[in-house]
């Protein structure tokens, strides 16, 4: 069975791809590697551990990973991520801190170790900054032959960005550290802004959360609220939340929703254009190709799978 | 049978193109209308007079275009330009000039008849700046509807541009016109440097034209030996020269040449990242999408047919 890390800021999406993934039979989440982003490290890790908990899945283990990127001293959230996360990262909904803590293990040793342990099998979606695994890879260089895939959500290739006209939201915080990750070899599938702004939830969809009368469902459906609400003022011509980490999830369990362009990418990391994410002229005519963006998304297909994946978790966890 | 039009500023890739055309069956060239880019308008339409000549086609009528984008009031040569094609445009090769002149109709006015004549049966091509087309759709815009399909060279979506980091020369001599062509609604295929840095040509295959004894063969083969030259200077990593604009042609003839991702794209006019062509985040979910953009080719196939039909016809026009 493929083993799958979730490296997450745990914000409001990445809630949703935790739920993703536990609601997901073909995968077993063997841990949640903790980073910085929609949150602090601290706040997401809190948070990882809490959102386990109230989806009754309290063996899933979570680790802390660095606190900021490598080319920086310290990190602070964002106005624009407390505005569509919340202050707390999940809507400013309140739920019960978890009696567990992070194992002492770190993130970066505990991705090292996972690719040892099951090579091929594990598939690592990193779905904040790209500093745990590009650390990871300095540390072990090797892994990025051994592992079986990194499916990452950030970065736009064939649209704009979201922080500004070039940029994505993940890849601005560690741009050094998404080239690095993009430059090493390893075999990896960008989910970035081209299709997650595709793939959209809306309050009909969470109304079938809170009907179904469970703790889980209504913090869930509350939280999202919070999202979709936020996306509202943000993005008002989507008309609705962008799925943007539940996707990145949703094709680490089934690679055929998306459509990809196998293309060795970079980001750019000097000039103008800092944070864009684009192919490498230098490597175009490279036959071996180590990257795939999805260019392409089933919506419905996609769509269908998220809401009976998580709706179904929610009603069982109670 | 499919009518087309080349709208050239006519430098050594451009030369090809026409060579293209004149080699295919599958298509009639009905005009060439002249642009500004590579070389300033009368030398583009001066080379096209002489080329068609040279090639023993002088029914092909050239028709001149703008001279300029309309937010500018003067175009010059960029020595980069020069550089690449030569004072002359065509390698500082000499050939004769044509006894001919351009037709009295203006480019503007026979694309717009053009349209009008021959509707979907027409395929235009525009290998330079999107000025005369943007005209044209600024005064008959009911052509957007009309006309069978533009196949554009210029451009880059998912690798860097030639200007600068994203900026594609064509597009970048008049962000506004080509703008305005993609917002449009016309339907139209980007051949951008996405493909068109991957279809490399070599000494060895101009040598192929010297080979024959012909004036014809002569003449492409010492013009192309000039371009591959620049490239040497200007894009050693890649080992030969872009066949940019006869790529345009080739999709023109064959669109299964090229893999394409339907999308509905924009250019950047501000900002930055002017001079950027990139998807519109606003119509990222109009299911109606009006422009394709390629981004993979079938090198050999392209080359194969790319030397037969030059070749083919370099040997037959004496």
């Amino acid at each position: 069975m493929t083993k799958l890390i979730l490296d997450l800021d745990t914000g409001i999406d990445d809630a949703l791809a935790i739920a993703y993934a536990l609601g997901s039979p073909e995968v077993e989440l063997i841990g949640i590697t903790g980073t910085y982003g929609n949150v602090l490290l601290d706040q997401g890790v809190r948070n990882a551990l809490a959102i386990t908990d109230l989806l009754g899945r309290p063996d899933v283990k979570v680790y802390k990973g660095l606190p900021h990127s490598s080319t920086t001293d310290s990190f602070e959230v964002l106005d624009i991520s407390a505005f569509i996360h919340g202050k707390n990262g999940i809507g400013d909904v309140e739920i019960p801190d978890s009696p567990r803590e992070a194992e002492s293990e770190s993130a970066v040793d505990f991705i090292i170790d996972a690719v040892k342990t099951y090579g091929k099998d594990l598939v690592y979606v990193p779905t904040g900054p790209m500093t745990n695994i590009a650390a990871a890879l300095d540390k072990a260089p090797e892994i990025k032959d051994e592992i079986g895939r990194i499916v990452l959500m950030g970065g736009a290739l064939t649209v704009g960005g979201n922080v500004n006209a070039w940029t994505e939201a993940n890849i601005s915080q560690d741009p050094e550290a998404a080239d690095h990750l993009f430059r090493s070899g390893a075999p990896a599938t960008m989910i970035g802004l081209d299709v997650t702004l595709q793939t959209l939830l809306t309050y009909r969809e969470t109304q079938r959360w809170r009907d179904l009368g469970t703790t889980a469902g209504a913090f869930l459906a509350d939280m999202t609220d919070f999202y979709i609400k936020a996306y509202e003022t943000t993005s008002p011509h989507l008309g609705g939340c962008g799925l943007h980490d539940p996707l990145a999830v949703g094709v680490a369990v089934d690679p055929t929703l998306v459509s990809t362009l196998a293309i060795n990418m970079q980001v750019d990391v000097e000039g103008a254009t800092r944070g864009r994410t684009i192919g490498d002229n230098e490597r175009l005519n490279d036959p071996n190709k180590t990257m795939e963006v999805a260019v392409g998304v089933d919506v419905p297909r996609f769509l269908d799978e998220f809401m009976t994946r998580i709706t179904s978790l929610a009603k069982n966890a109670g």
